[in-house]
């Protein structure tokens, strides 16, 4: 392990695109929310996924010269083709879209076709949050998940993410995937030989198991059952369907370098306080409520860990293996 | 037990509301939501709520004469007063707000403060739904689930609604409670001394308790544990930090003559596909999920059992209690 400044980590991150065919806008969008991630300890979204990033745009699975574009526009709703690139530059131009309508019809929303690995959730909305706006974030995923009932994999874990500015510091953040557990958590387990709970998988047909491998093998479940499920399939629908994207069993996997494209979607939605209740108002509440949450000693302010161990990296680092440093650095 | 045909049970329903002193249109508007619920086997929801819907107009906590009135208005976003007044005609504006706003921005939001039970989420949306519009509902409620971490009822079961139109025959249609169980399963349970399982619900102090008749006096627990309490915390901030209403631990009951007044929020959303990925796409898309969704036997499609009993009900009418049947009509 090596640890690295977030200046580093970017100059690293930047080179090992460009050197994969990225355009220098396109590198600097991605890294960017890929060291987001990896500043809040959530390093399974940060550079760890650049060497298959790196992989499809060498291969032609995603493009390295996509340019984002609106194809679609009616003041509150717009739409962006991802035009087969990474995410980054998509987001981006979909949070900078919605900055300005959102201030200007009082709320919007921005989808975002053919377009690929969203990362965290959050890292897109935080811009919003700064500018005082609310936020929610949809995208669907390349298939994990069954419909409630079924046996085949259907729907990705389809993240939702939201951001509620506050008056004073950081706003609060929520960021969930719809699968019981991480796959990663899974993989852990089967290389340790354990079992997994009950309710976190399925076997390939379908059925549930407690066995690892079989799950690594088979499919994730929903948090909380069939109201998960049904959860899934609004994402699915909102994210996919809205945008002409590709459903989750349609889409090319993220973590292997052969396939079909992803061409997943995203749904991004923000509204103006001011434009509702009032930024007084809206303010004032968000602290009412706070102080409540805040008077049972075990509740935490949903983003707060995450925001002081990003504080903790700006100054220390963020530790890297060096196996992953050597592979972004050459080759 | 009476089958009352939808026609009797609407005028047995307006005349109930009128004798509590509600205005003709309020009562037309209300009956047409509770019965929408009774027809679709939700009578939890439907006019069996018009006993205390009556007490409430009665004594002054609901306003019997109350006319919503727009607040606030930035062309994508708009928030009405729901003036201390029964939820419905409130509901009624912000639908046939979103519906002509909608088509004209692509989305829009209408946020519903000083509001009250609105029933069924999916009842609202319905109108939406058969204009082709996508439409999402989220309401807060009076306080019946803690914080995650918590040990004081915070947010309420904060319902969840979503519709989306399919190019032939109804809506696909969501609606869900935050809750893991609906309150009068406990209910249930205690009256016959059995015994509730773990992750229903807590005793008054916070403790998770299998003791029907201790969770009664206690607080429900959301579905999918952490990530559900997220979920109530996004609906809480967006149905009532948004719209400036009450927060659930400040709500006054639905489920009780006495007390301060609900002044609870909603917030609802709507989408004109054309706007996004255009209308033939995103009917294409929806009928290609649902192909998928079909090829196993055992997934059902969301709403579906609730229209085909509405059907039947609209032929052979809904079974009444008596008892419901002579309070309503006299006294």
């Amino acid at each position: 392990m090596a640890r690295l400044l977030p200046e580093a980590l970017t100059t690293l991150a930047i080179n090992a695109l460009r050197n994969a065919g990225a355009l220098q806008s396109i590198a600097e969008s991605t890294a960017r929310a890929l060291i987001y991630a990896d500043l809040r300890g959530l390093s399974s979204h940060g550079v760890s996924r650049l060497p298959m990033y790196c992989a499809q745009l060498r291969n032609g699975r995603v493009d390295p010269a996509a340019q984002p574009v609106i194809v679609a526009d009616r003041g509150a709703a717009v739409l962006i083709d991802g035009a087969d690139g990474l995410a980054y530059p998509a987001c981006d131009l979909a949070m900078s879209t919605l900055t300005e309508r959102a201030r200007q019809y009082g709320s919007a929303v921005a989808g975002v076709q053919r377009s690929h690995h969203f990362g965290v959730g959050a890292a897109h909305l935080a811009a919003l949050g700064a500018r005082g706006l609310v936020a929610l974030a949809f995208s669907n995923s390349p298939a994990a998940m069954p419909a409630w009932g079924g046996r085949r994999a259907l729907f990705g874990t389809n993240p939702i993410a939201a951001v509620f500015p506050r008056r004073n510091g950081v706003p609060l953040v929520i960021d969930l995937a719809l699968s019981e557990i991480a796959r990663g958590k899974i993989a852990l387990a089967a290389r340790d030989g354990k079992p997994i709970p009950e309710g976190w998988a399925t076997t390939r047909d379908g059925q549930p198991t407690t066995d690892a491998r079989a799950a690594l093998d088979g499919m994730m479940l929903p948090f909380g059952g069939a109201k998960g499920a049904m959860l899934a399939l609004i994402v699915e629908l909102l994210a996919a369907a809205l945008t002409g994207a590709n459903f989750g069993y349609e889409a090319g996997s993220f973590l292997t370098e052969e396939g079909e494209r992803s061409r997943i979607g995203h749904l991004f939605w923000a509204i103006d306080p001011g434009a509702l209740t009032g930024d007084e108002t809206y303010l004032s509440r968000v602290e009412a409520l706070i102080e409540m949450m805040l008077m049972d000693d075990d509740v935490r302010l949903p983003g707060y860990r995450r925001e002081r161990l990003a504080d903790a990296a700006q100054d220390e680092g963020v530790e890297i293996p060096d196996a992953l440093i050597a592979q972004l650095k050459g080759n």
